[in-house]
């Protein structure tokens, strides 16, 4: 794994989540005041630490992220914007005693149970233990992403290392999202850490553009959660090192759009109880707007997700969640895919060995879907699971 | 019973349903030209019969309506409407055999399985049946209305008899679905019978009028039908006995959308697998509409819903849930109760005994969430079901 230079990461076990040995508390720091940008959750109904987070990002003062697993702080009112806070204050205590870092130059974290105050107390100790660990390893950065993760059966993380005019430019990223085995712990908390220089209003239109196609087009069950947070951080550009533009910015754009979307695919193809990550194309909409709500429509669909369970070919299920997306859709010029196989075309069926089709979604993790609408040119992809007992099970039986 | 005066009755096994002796051909025929108003799917994706119907209300020639179960007649093409117009045109055939009734005089109505051509033959002899079999007896009334059913536990029916000026007048209604329930029109079949005299156009308002407040208010999944029709049939006014005015209409209609809410209830109620019937209150929106979409966003949460089926007080999915509505909210006044229980206030969590709120939930099959929002005077009230693994293994396992 190769590290963005000037960053060092720490996650350790604060004894918030009940699993013993688990890791809740993760720091992530710059050496020196870096850039961060963040894209959060739509939701009204937002917690604290996104609040205080959200009031911090675009910076070019940024000297790190503070994160908790275990409690999402989230609808505790006062009291949880004040603990918000106080972890970052923490955090700038911790990593530089002699009180020169402010806790404004922290972005913080939180995800878990909703409705109840953080133990602020185990918080604190778990950042302080945390600031003693920090270190540019490997080990380090893969303990900063296991302490970001609930129920997560896997760590998330991606990377990219490619070349900028001659140097050598480093992403990486790391994320958790509960998906599937999410109960009340559906949040998406994802840090992506760069050595590339950007300006800070750069980094928040290349953030917000790169989560358009990856982030915001995954869906598990589509409840939007209180917490969502996405936090890029870069270098500070110099003089000597000015921020990317041109080819550079380009390609950089490229790079990150691509690995926000695997990044991103690994919250829904994660979790017991999914069986499939389905990737839904659409063409022919109108606008590219129109193309992800139809894609939204599909993916939100509870019978198009169960049938994909069953290994069933219900291809009319698709069809009529794109005839209620809200769009135009054009049913005459209408044609449906699963898996390569045509089954709909100008909005009639087509006969096909169902048998085999079913066969095809029942021997692959991954389910595909091609939908043409038969309009325009706007087109769209969103990744979603499929909907099994597994899934309704967990999330009936986890109680408060 | 008391059916209304002036109807004939009649549903018979049809061979279109694969199960052994289950009706799924309806007839239901006036005596003489009544009125008819019809409320359709919105869905873009619309089945050969709601394409028929839709063109021929609202009326005042109507003889009848001809259903059959079993087959949707949907994303079928030019056959399929060729299909839905034969129907039509043989149920005048059967009903009146000298030819003086045309297929314009009645609507058509189909349900089932999406995608495949309708078994006309044998479509049409169930027709002929029926129409030998038409009758005004409880026992033809409901033998349509089993005919019209699929994959419901239980007939669905309701009545209303009360004065006019004196005059008895009758309301009755039979309706299907239980699964592919979303609001604005479920998949879900409805006839509304009165012997009161209406308007057309007067009919017509008055059914979408009760629709908004009761069909389009119950959800089980969100997923829209191409089916999805409910139409009323009325008595002709004539120089005798005028159409409904002044209190007799608002008595009229305020028996209609009670009786329709009864019957809209009656669908979510009967939830593929449902173990709860979810209603969801919601004040202080600033309008009806927004109420409406808070309403909905909470009704179509898996997380909710898979948190009652679980009798877990779990008020954290509701409150996050209003928060996407699209909608807005005040989440500093917002407030939360479940069963009456009040679990959440002015955004903060309240302390309440969990085991006596769960307990309240799993004892009955009612669960009652009222929700404030903290702005206006706008109200809605919705019906959703909870989601278990038997909603999933069904609709995982239904196969086409």
């Amino acid at each position: 794994m190769h590290l963005p230079v000037g960053f060092r990461f720490a996650g350790v076990v604060g004894g918030i989540k009940s699993r013993v040995g688990a890791r809740d508390v993760t720091l992530i720091v710059s050496d020196t005041p870096c850039v961060a940008a963040g894209v959060y959750t739509t939701n009204q109904i937002v917690a604290a630490p996104v609040l205080v987070s959200r009031s911090r990002t675009p910076s070019n003062t940024i000297r790190g992220v503070v994160v908790n697993s275990g409690n999402a702080n989230a609808c505790t009112g006062t009291r949880g914007h004040r603990d918000a806070v106080e972890m970052t204050k923490h955090a700038a205590a911790a990593i530089d005693p002699t009180g020169k870092l402010t806790a404004e130059q922290f972005v913080v974290m939180s995800t878990g149970i909703i409705g109840r105050f953080l133990p602020i107390e185990k918080i604190k100790a778990g950042i302080s233990a945390a600031a003693n660990e920090l270190a540019s390893t490997e080990q380090a950065f893969w303990n900063a992403c296991d302490g970001i993760l609930t129920t997560d059966i896997a760590r998330k993380t991606t990377e990219r290392r490619f070349s900028l005019d001659g140097k050598e430019t480093h992403i990486v990223g790391m994320c958790k999202g509960a998906g599937m085995i999410g109960p009340k712990m559906a949040t998406m908390l994802a840090i992506i850490i760069t050595d590339a220089p950007l300006q800070p209003t750069q980094a928040q239109r290349l953030l917000q553009s790169a989560a358009n196609k990856s982030f915001n087009c995954i869906s598990v069950e589509g409840h939007m959660s209180t917490n969502d947070t996405l936090v890029m951080l870069a270098a500070q550009p110099t003089c000597a090192i000015p921020a990317l533009h041109g080819c550079n910015e380009i390609e950089f754009a490229k790079q990150l759009n691509e690995m926000a979307i695997e990044l991103a695919k690994k919250i829904p193809n994660d979790g017991e109880g999914a069986t499939h990550l389905v990737e839904i194309r659409i063409q022919g909409a109108n606008t590219d707007a129109d193309a992800d709500a139809v894609a939204r429509s599909v993916a939100l669909s509870n019978l198009v997700k169960t049938a994909i369970t069953g290994g069933d070919p219900n291809w009319g299920r698709i069809v009529s969640a794109a005839g209620y997306a809200g769009v135009p859709i054009r049913p005459d010029h209408t044609a449906l895919k699963i898996n390569g196989f045509p089954l709909f075309e100008r909005g009639e069926p087509l006969s096909f060995d169902a048998q085999r089709v079913s066969h095809s979604i029942k021997a692959s993790k991954l389910t595909e879907i091609d939908l043409q609408v038969g309009l325009g040119p706007g087109v769209a992809t969103h990744w979603t699971t499929d909907l099994n007992t597994e899934y309704v099970r967990f999330n009936s039986e986890y109680t408060t």
